[in-house]
């Protein structure tokens, strides 16, 4: 009972952290669909709009929002494996190691045109260790197609 | 006389497309500094603004803008060495190709957090091929202080 | 009936070029296991000996033979698309193709120690293209443990 | 005095380790030119020898064989960047935490044939930390051509 108010309480500072408190975050206008505290796994997901277009004429996703999307979503299974990690100390402990979670680095495929009206990018957790969690990490579009997939090493606070 | 007078008509075709045509690029703020056509590199430069923000406490660059920056400044690369490989054909002919230009993959390190007032980011071609171009790409603050790298292989038109 | 002897034809031109002719591939003591010539998905095969080991103590692979395994196994899958794509052109042209293909770039990412007695790794392409193509790779152990992941771009040829 | 004959121990640790007990270290052939205890710096060298070929038509190197080197010489940063981080610690601690670190993940860019009689890999830290080290590695044939280049990221002990 308690771990699971914990736990309510760790993902919803995780869900404010990043759609409130991070400016370039509301610029890309993402939303989180899924944060799963056992497995890491997390999925986002966002709508095309102009701000977010690197060719004119195909009316395609900029290279660097797709890069940020996966960037973003793989962060978000580094933030949970964090909290999971850590999830016998205080709150404002947790809180602290979160926020000092930072992208060591990221491969970014680019499979297909970034083509779409609506987008969805799921993260799954490929190593869980005590500092350094990698994810693998896939953009599809309204049709499933999948535009982008990637994979980024975190080191975790 | 003449070749010049092309180059020249082919880098203001690249500067247009790239700061007035992609509104991805308006969002970041980027400015053009060097293309210079016979090696392939390029400078881009922006400055610190609250969108770009990806650590509200640290108030540093967002990963995804500094993976964002990376691939487009490699990108100018490539675009580059398209003119350069097309240089004999049509104007309109190279615009074309131009656009048909994408990354394939991308590779990026943070080494630093992104912290400053302006940032310069420099590309060089490491592999000039028919249809590949590879670049390495460094972002620097403006203390000259390296924030991040990468590596990005393009596919060009 | 004679795109099948061509197919048949074409994969033992792979198998023996793989297993025969490229004196690394025999050092490493690889077998290939599926060769895929629709989906261009390729398995190998290798048991673990003296001289791939990268650490004395763990007795595990070295992130080297790691790395070769990943390469060579897309590299399959690389060679499957490329015959595939020239499929209606004489056997003594594909095989050229086939051995102008070559490696752009691979990410290899070491998930857990390389312990085991044998290996198994899979290769499926995630992009084909006429000129570049996209192999997802990961390596096992005899007990289906995950060892590595890696990601690897071609350009066939 | 005293830490200069602790250095030069810790370096005769990294070179017998390297070249007597990692086995397949020797099937390649290397040989360590440098090792810079401040810097981290490091180059290795090897010879063009039959069993190292990936492609018999062309000569060339086995991409696997330019991952191997690249991984390898980085790597030796790696331990250079382990042994200064814990360098108040005794010999037989450090001995430990070398063994202990391991390549997290790897980019290879094969950026020209590897043709050549003898190679020379550079590694430089572009990172140090704690924990993680990130490495840049060039690899060049006797003409001072450069073949190959790549970017790993290193978990120390």
């Amino acid at each position: 009972m308690e771990k699971t108010i914990m736990i309510n309480e760790v993902l919803e500072k995780i869900r404010t952290y990043y759609l409130e408190m991070l400016p370039f975050n509301k610029v890309l206008g993402i939303g989180i669909d899924l944060l799963d505290y056992e497995t890491g796994d997390a999925v986002t997901s966002f709508d095309m709009k102009k701000d977010l277009i690197g060719n004119p004429i195909a009316g395609i996703l900029h290279g660097g929002v797709t890069a940020s999307i996966i960037d973003l979503t793989g962060g978000l299974s580094a933030l949970l494996s964090c909290a999971k990690y850590h999830q016998n100390k205080p709150i404002d402990v947790i809180e602290k190691k979160l926020v000092s979670s930072a992208t060591i680095d990221m491969r970014v495929d680019y499979l297909r045109p970034g083509k779409g009206v609506s987008f969805k990018c799921l993260s799954r957790v490929i190593r869980a260790g005590s500092r350094i969690v990698v994810a693998k990490i896939d953009l599809y579009n309204e049709t499933d197609l999948r535009i982008a997939t990637g994979t980024a090493t975190y080191l975790i606070g």
